[in-house]
């Protein structure tokens, strides 16, 4: 089944304690796109400027994602982000940010996107998301990543947001914001309230969890990964193996979830490897169903 | 088979946002204790002040532990601890401490525990924990705590204790200061290479770890625990119950030492939940294992 995706194409300068990668391609439709391809066709929607110096269709050749909804803009510049990890990387500081074409109107819906089943809507103004749900006929499972500055400042936005989609994708801090509880189970419960039947609050080195509406839980630990050379697009990956996997399997019950969950962690255990997606794109499906396997033993008592 | 504590008994006073408990028992022999007692019999070697006000014969009434080397010294006074938990409580700010009959001599070792086979040397200072283990007889599998002070201040004494154990508990932040490696999966590695045989990093809500010298590792997230009145002796309960059950079953295999750990972090569900020792009195080996099938369910994928 497609799987849709709509974020960030993004120009990065990201600097870790392993050095240091300029202008390379990053953002949240490109990583999450790459891991979900493992799993399914992925549907790109996304804006960049005239100045991109990247050709998505040679990064994503031979892999099945649809670049239809691409749009190249003449007059606007494309989305750059430069950020630095220290230490123990486990949050990025922001040294810069250059919305450019995302500050703009949202991409345009083709219209051979409107009928597409499984969703993602990435991190983006929560008034954003709702716009191009609207576009869609009928989609099966949307789910929407967000971040502090939606949860604080867009509240009445995101609640609107929340009543309409399946499942929200968010890590531990936002979660604790959004519910204002720190016990994450907790926390879950009260986001589960405002409208999702599905939370999914990520907790990286540490794993993540999920909490479903009727009551089911699921704990599981992070692939415990031992080259961690630049966090960027973890996130956007473990959404990216989470939503592919359920859209190829077409469907999204618990058992379903459970699984999606262990390939995301699996997934982005690759992406943090080596800078921009260079840990995704030297790797093979059977790379990440043998790390599946090796989590899976790891977990079990 | 007989599992022997060293270590503290404490008048505690513990403040957290769910209220006050003045005055109650507490330290690491006892949180210990009373989480493996509900797995093997357990010897307890301890001081305490004339001043206590605990019967700790009563408070271990019906339940499987030792006293015969509680001591109690006339003309001295019990080790005393006051700490709050603030918001997330996540880490005890120490408000007060008393060493008392902490800073004495040790407890003296009575000949029947000297041929104790499973051992758990509770924090304290190297040294003394290595004239502990001075006496005795041939133990199988010993496991010890510490903490950053010894790590930052008792280096060499520690690195002589860690040529001597099986088996090293300790939180992330004491992991990470003690390997300088922030990766707790590599950090745990240069751990081995001081000496034990298996180390187990805790890391409170978010799980534990488990690595061993042959390369075997386990990943365990702690169990969801959605009531958190008070943290304290939650990683003393953790060690009893992994110790306790360890011993109860007379190995220490990799399979035994995994299950041990979820049976650790359930008991510490149970303390937290409560006071002092009020989460653990008030249930039995059956609510545990009840627990530990929960845990083993909320984690398979």
């Amino acid at each position: 089944m497609s799987l849709l995706v709509t974020g960030s194409i993004g120009i990065d300068t990201v600097k870790t304690p392993f050095g240091v990668s300029k202008d390379c391609l990053g953002g949240s439709a490109v990583y999450f796109s790459m891991a979900a391809s493992f799993f399914t066709n992925v549907r790109f929607l996304g804006a960049i400027g005239a100045d991109c110096p990247f050709d998505l269709k040679k990064i994503f050749k031979n892999r099945p994602v649809d670049l239809t909804g691409l749009e190249v803009r003449q007059n606007s510049k494309t989305f750059r982000w430069a950020g630095s990890y220290h230490g123990p990387m486990n949050e990025a500081i922001t040294d810069f940010v250059e919305l450019n074409v995302l500050a703009e109107k949202p991409p345009k819906m083709p219209d051979e996107y409107k009928d597409s089943k499984f969703v993602f809507l990435a991190n983006t103004t929560p008034i954003l998301q709702i716009k191009l749900l609207d576009q869609l006929d009928n989609p099966k499972f949307v789910a929407a990543d967000t971040m502090n500055c939606w949860i604080k400042n867009h509240t009445r936005d995101l609640k609107r947001l929340l009543k309409r989609i399946d499942c929200l994708i968010l890590n531990e801090g936002e979660a604790r914001m959004l519910a204002n509880e720190h016990n994450l189970i907790n926390a879950a419960e009260k986001i589960l309230l405002l409208g999702p039947n599905v939370v999914v609050i990520k907790k990286g080195e540490s794993g993540s969890i999920i909490r479903q509406a009727d009551g089911q839980l699921f704990v599981l630990p992070a692939y415990p990964a031992t080259i961690v050379k630049d966090p960027t697009g973890a996130g956007d990956s473990f959404a990216g193996g989470f939503m592919g996997y359920l859209a190829g399997q077409n469907k999204a019950d618990f058992a379903t979830l459970k699984k999606a969950a262990a390939y995301g962690t699996v997934v982005a255990s690759f992406t943090i490897s080596d800078f921009s997606l260079k840990g995704m794109t030297k790797i093979t499906k059977r790379n990440i169903d043998n790390r599946l396997n090796v989590l899976r033993k790891l977990t079990k008592f």
